[in-house]
Parts: C-alpha cells; structure tokens; sequence
C-alpha cells in the first residue's frame, strides 16, 4: 500500500474510534448526571457491548499492518503522522499483549471489587475486601509483565498514567518534600489554629453558588457555547472535544468552599480540553499530555490563581454581593486565610494544599510495597495508620477513614496516585517560568485572564499529547522536571499566612 | 443452522442494535438538552460514523440470511419470537431496497433541506424553500415505489408511521370529523370568547414550576428512579428501556399552562416507553406500537386527564400553595375553563383539544394531493391559507404562520402528520372501554391514578411493538377503530363548556 493510502486508512481508524469513543463518553457523563437511578442496568449491557465493538475494531491484523507499516515508514511522515503512530501502537501493544480471556476476567474482578469495595467502606470491614485486592495486585503485576517484562512491575504502571516517570522520579519528588515541606508543618498546623473559618459552612443557597460557578467561568474568558457545568456526587471532566467539554460540581446547601473550588479546578481541565491545536482535535492525541500535566492545569487555576489573594481580592466584592448575608461580616483577607488554613485531616479530597501531597506520598508507599516489598495485604491498614502518624501526626480511628477511603484500588487503579502530586509540583515549576514573562499577580489583581491563559494555552494545552510530560517539561521550562519549585511556592505561601 | 442456534444469532443482533441505540439515544438526548451550544460539530461527525456502523451491522448478507431464514421456520418459532423476525425483516426491506447511493442523497438533502426551511421561515421566502420539497417529495415518491411498487406512494408512507392504516381509514375519521364536530365550532368559539385566561400568563417562578412537573409525575405513579425530567426548546421524549427514560418540557416564566401541559403529555410518553413486558425490553419489540398509539398514551393524560374539571379540582389546591400571588383570585374553575378554551388558531402546537385535528385536517389534505394529484408546489401556500379559511375561518397573514410553521416536510417525513390526530381519537376510544370497568371521573377525582394506569399498561403498554395499531384497538375494545368516539368526546366536552 502507498503511504498516502496508509494515511487515509490512519484517518479512517481516527474517525471510527473517536466516534465510539464520543458516544461513550457522552454516555458515561449522562449516567453520572442526568441519568435516572436504574439507568444502570441497561446502560452496563449497552456499555459492554460497545467496548466489544471498539476492541474487535482496533485489535485486528488489518489495523496492527497499517500501524507497523506506518512505523516502518517513519521517515516518510510528519512529526504529528508518527507521534499518533506511536501513541497507537503504544495503546495497542497495552491491550494486545494481554491475553484476551485475562482481559475479560480483570473487566470482571474490576466490578466486582468495586461494588466489594464499597461495601466495605461502608462497613469497615477491611478483610472481606482485602481478597479482592491481593487479586487485584496479582493481575496488575501480571499485566505488567506481559506487556513489558524487562521492566519492573510497578515502573510499567506509573509509565501508564505518567509517561515516562519511573519510582526513581518520583522518590526523588517525594524525598525533597520529606525534607523541605513535612518538617515545618506541625508549626504551620498548629499556627494557623486560630485562623477563623466558620462563615464557610453558613447556608449558601444553590442557586446563588450556581450563579457564582457560571461568574468564574467567565472571568476565566471560558466561551459558554464550548462547555456545559453539570452536577454529580464526585465532581470530574469529560473533555471531548476543541467544542465540548463537559464538568461537573457538587453543590452542598451548607458549605461554600467545596463548589467554588471544585468548579476552579474542574475548570482548568476543561479549558486544557478546549485547547488542543485544531489538527490535534479528535485524534489520538487530542486531550492531554499526561494525568499528571491535566492535573497541572486543574491545580493551577484551582490553587495558584484561586487560592491566591489576588483573586480573592478581586472576586470577593462579586461573592459578597451574592452572599450579603452570609458574608456581609467577612473580609476578603478572612476569606483567603480561611480557604487556605491548613490542617492535618484524615481525608485525602479534602486536604489543604500544603498536606495534600503528604497523603499521596502514603499511598504511593504503600503501593511500591505491594509491587516491589513482601507485604501481605492483611497488614497494610497497619502500615497506613502508622504512616498518616509519621506524615500527618494523626491516626485513623477505623479504615473506613484511612485505607477505604479511596476509589482506585478496588476499581484496579494503581500507579495512578502519584499523578496527583506530580500535578500540583509541575504547576509550581510552570508558574515560576510563566513569571519570566508575565507580571502574575498583578494580572490576576485585574481579574485579566486573557495573558495568562495565553501562555498555557501555548506552552501546554495547544500540543495535546504530542509530548511526554518529560519532553513538555523541559520544553516549556528549559529544564527538567524540578520539584524544588513546588517545595519553594509551599513554603513561601505558607509561612507568610 | 439449527434453529436454537438461529435464535441465538438472532439474540446477539437484537443486543448489538440495543448497544447501538442506546448510544445513539442518549447522545441525541444529550445534544437537546445539555450539550454546549457548539457541539454540534463534532458530534454531526461522531453520528454519521455511527449511523454508518449500525446500518453495516444490520445490512449484510449473514443478517439477511439469518432473517429470512428464520422466517421460513416460523411454525418452529413461538410468538414473540416470529414478531421480532416480522418487524426485523420489515426494517430491512425498508432500508435494503433503497439503494445506498440515493439513500446518501436524500440523508443530505434533509439536511440542506431542513436548513432551508428554517430560513425560509425567519424570512417568510417559501420561494426559497420550494425547489427542496419539490425535491423532497420526489424522494418520497421515488423510495416509496421502490419498496412497494404495488402500492400507492402515500400509503407506503403512512404504513410507516401507522402501520395498516391507509388512505381510505384517514379519510373516513376526517370526514366524521368534519360532519360531526367541524359546523359546531364556529358557535362554540365565539360563545366561549368571553372565558377569562388572562391569569395564565401571569409571572409563574420556575423553580416553582419545576416542583410543580414532579408533582405531577409523583401523582401519576412515577418511579423517580426510572425517568428524568430535561430541558429543550421544544418538548420530546426519549424511551430508552424499561428502566430509562427521559422526557423534557420547556419553562417560560410568563406562563404556566405551557409546561404544565407538556409535562403531563410527555408523561404519557414516558410512561408507555417504561411499561414494556419485561421479555420485550430493550428488543426490537419495546417502545410502543406505531406513533399513533404512541400519541394516544401522551394525549390520553394531557387532556383526558390534565384537561378534565375533576384532575384540576384535585390539582388545583396545590397549585395555588405553589403559586398563591398568581392563582389566588383563581377558582378551579376559572383554570378548568381557561385551559379548556377553543380558539380559532393559526399554529397547530399551540391549538386546543376541539380544533388540534382541523389543523392536521389540512396537512393530511395537502400531502394527499402532492402524492395523489397534480398540483404545483409553488401553489402550497395558496392552497393551505384556503383550507384554514375553510376549516377554521382564518387566513394566515403570511407564510411563517402557515404553511412554513412544521419542521416535518423540511426534514422529509411525510406521512406522520395523521398519526396526531389518530392518537387523540385512539384514546377517546380506549377511554370509553375503560369507562366499562373503571369509575374513570371519581378515580381522578381521588387523584388515584392506580386502576387506570394499570388498564392501560395490561391493555396497551405491555405489549410493546407485537399488534399493529389495528389488532391493538380490535383486542382492547372488541371493535375496530371507531372515530365516533372522538366526535362525541369533543362534543360533550366542548358544548358543556
């Protein structure tokens, strides 16, 4: 076959599985939406059927030709030819590699430990969950080695949500938070204990905390027309295209923090989905980087522009506005001091800023254990209770609060968990190089959006999955990836409170 | 093959187009009710190729075999199985004897065609939209000969929307309409020219009114679970399974009969779309018998029930706790006889219960001699503002409000309009049998909804797509279709007022 009918056929391919994939999507962001409740049952058959037709249209000889024969060709195509040839092959030995019948009885497990897990959670009961997980564990480990057996396990997994980011990445990461960030935070805890934060948890009504969701969308210059804000239990974003990108929020009649924040950073994801290069839009590499450089842009509009006093100082008057009760006494320096408090608390989702890579580094602990340690899993809610002592001076009182309390492992995610943090460290280290150029906090004080923007826009989300987050990094930044910045932004912010 | 296994295959296609229709069904949902504005553009690409992949599934020589292959062992088959295979092969011939190229065309002349109605109307230009219903009946024409040469094109096309209903059966129910209902009118409106209706267009909150549709619902025996509520320009239903299905209505602030209405007609809808026999669900047999039956459902609680004096007098305590500064100068009464009142109208969608079926009077008139007669498309507009002058005793100022007013012919359905009017006869029809067992007026009075849904479920819902409209009506009355019924409803109703 010529190229350029090898070409056309890659296109093809594109335009099959973005289609299968939009379906999908939509139909995953309505079941966690505006679905009715026994939706489910129906919607599972349909779900299963369609991820068989998305499989038997990838995972064949025809297309398996096409790709190597596009790889064999290399020279002859254009960077972003072969970098989406890549990516597939990438995705296609991920899938091929492993044994279809395994395959089929992991989607099973998965389920089936989800709905364990959950049980579990919900009664304490960590043993009638933990058979799950050591079988959980055994497949990740298993698949880990079909599909790349020269390299240890757990490395395959963080490659999977982090390209390029290996144990040796990340316990450098980690070490220099050990030593720049933990040792101060028992004195920034117990310092900021006076801080006053009660005006959070007043009745803020839905309607005006609605409002106020659409007023910060559009201060960030959001187009209306290219998003839609819906509502659901966990907050997320299903970016699917340069001109639909969909976010949800959970609004809470008592609290005020929790949709603000969320709508932020559920806001930063969907702006990087908006804002692939138009040739990138509904390919393979539309969408991203990397969870952990997503997880950049959502940190950096949640926390480097929301959760600083610039913006609080320049949003406030709107709240009080809409809240003349609820906030009527508050300042907007109360404010930001109140939504930045820090607190050693159990709960991962509902840490502060400065804690909240403290409890990714349990995790990410816990499971180097279970890929590279001895560990037996009956003697891992011990091992978590001891390190949130160790980390955050505090100890789980059951493991519904400490080991449950995440979705992941049950749904067979592991080796995500690091993205996370990573995301917030990359943000730090973007930020310092966006500060060359662009006077941040006086355009923040404005209210201006459209520079910073800009610059993300061009320096990140306009490259899609073009990169690695290494590549992108060093790109963007001229140097490799430095968590010193984050370290520095922790402190600095921190200890000025 | 064997038989077992035959129905095995069979089994698998039915889950294969469920897979299929799901996705598409929600995504089409989605894009009415939540989707950004712009997401029309990717999602157009995302449904073609779709829409390519189901026609490629079904279309084909293994499924043909399968088919009629079934067919021929149909003593072997027990009932619902030998519907399945009916109704199947019926689709199949349906697509199958267009050829593909042409169908192509006409998918995109819809397209273009439709686009040119909608300009056409803003400008009130027919001119410009004629030369594409020219084009749009000679499709019609050209594909309804090819798939039944043996017959007349519009009885092909009205087959499809009403199957077994023909001509001869549309122009008997208008004929009795028009001697039994069509003189009374003019005295009837004019005598009721004196209702007071000014309340309705009151400022009605709609937060309020949104309570208000699941007030509704509850009182009509819904499950929240299986039903969501949306929002759309214009009202619809979407049945997806027995488990789901969502309808939406449309909020104005400035009047409250408008989504009362649309609720309680889409309910019906919604209602039939969840009440499928269990062994019907989610096979080509659920979701309802033909569009008429359909219509019956949604009209039979709109105005059997949502217009009767003794629904409002339940309803309408509630109502004014809801709304105590725009009804409290209001009696029940004064609302019954407010909804209620007969207008001579221009635009079908907003016309009462006694003048709906002259407006669809002049359409079936209309489509009847552009298949039948010789008559010249530029002379439409001409002929329809002559037949509103006669039926109605109203001449359409301009084209916008006449005959540019439906979406249908732009789009290139022909032949649906009958079914309207077909649906609100079916139910005067299906309320007097129910009449003969159930105390219809005093169990609404109550507000007790249980005996006449279940009526309606046992004699009509539950058996999904197995009767054509006429064995339905011929099983659940013991008579065929009768429009008597409609005549003498509209009349009591209607000169009691």
């Amino acid at each position: 076959m010529k190229t350029q009918e090898m070409l056309q056929k890659l296109k093809e391919l594109e335009q099959i599985q973005y289609a299968y994939q939009y379906a999908m999507g939509v139909t995953s962001f309505d079941g966690n939406t505006v679905a009715p409740k026994n939706s489910y049952k129906a919607r599972g058959q349909a779900m299963s059927v369609l991820s068989g037709e998305t499989y038997k249209k990838f995972i064949n000889n025809e297309v398996k030709e096409l790709l190597y024969g596009l790889q064999e060709k290399k020279k002859e195509l254009d960077f972003v030819s072969n970098r989406k040839v890549e990516k597939y092959i990438e995705e296609y030995e991920k899938i091929s590699k492993i044994p279809i019948k395994e395959f089929m009885e992991f989607t099973k497990l998965r389920n089936e430990s989800n709905h364990s897990w959950e049980q579990a959670k919900t009664n304490d009961d960590f043993d009638s969950f933990a058979p799950y997980l050591t079988k959980i564990i055994e497949f990740n480990k298993r698949f880990a080695n079909y599909r790349k057996p020269e390299k240890k396990a757990y490395d395959v997994l963080l490659d999977d949500f982090e390209k390029g980011m290996e144990m040796d990445d990340i316990d450098k990461f980690f070490e220099q938070l050990k030593k720049d960030v933990v040792p101060s935070i028992k004195e920034v805890v117990s310092k900021s204990a006076k801080i006053r934060d009660d005006f959070l948890n007043r009745k803020f009504p839905i309607d005006k905390q609605k409002e106020l969701s659409y007023i910060l969308t559009d201060l960030l210059n959001m187009n209306r027309d290219d998003y839609t804000i819906g509502e659901s239990e966990h907050p997320f974003t299903m970016g699917l295209n340069n001109n639909d990108v969909r976010f949800t929020t959970h609004y809470y009649g008592n609290q005020i923090a929790s949709s603000f924040y969320s709508t932020m950073h559920e806001a930063g994801h969907a702006i990087y989905g908006l804002n692939s290069d138009e040739k990138l839009n509904t390919t393979v590499l539309a969408g991203g980087a990397s969870n952990g450089i997503h997880e950049s842009q959502s940190r950096f509009y949640e926390n480097l522009i929301g959760r600083s006093k610039e913006f609080i100082q320049y949003v406030f008057p709107t709240m009080k506005k809409l809240f003349p009760e609820q906030l009527g006494d508050v300042t907007a320096l109360e404010f930001y001091l109140a939504v930045n408090k820090p607190k050693t608390s159990l709960i991962r989702i509902e840490a502060d800023e400065l804690t909240y890579s403290l409890h990714i580094m349990v995790r990410y602990e816990i499971e180097r254990m279970m890929f590279e340690g001895d560990v037996n899993v009956k003697d891992l809610p011990a091992i978590w209770n001891k390190k949130y002592e160790e980390y955050l001076g505090i100890i789980p009182p059951n493991n519904t609060q400490g080991i449950l309390q995440d979705v992941h492992w049950g749904f067979g995610m592991m080796g995500y968990f690091p993205s996370y943090a990573l995301g917030s460290a990359y943000a730090s280290q973007f930020l310092a190089k966006m500060k060359e150029t662009i006077k941040f906090d006086s355009e923040v004080a404005k209210g201006d959006f459209t520079k910073i923007n800009l610059w993300l826009k061009e320096n990140i989300q306009t490259h899609g999955a073009i990169y690695t987050p290494k590549q992108l990094i060093m790109k963007t930044c001229g140097e490799e990836f430095n968590p010193a910045y984050y370290a520095d932004y922790l402190n600095d912010k921190f200890k000025a409170l």
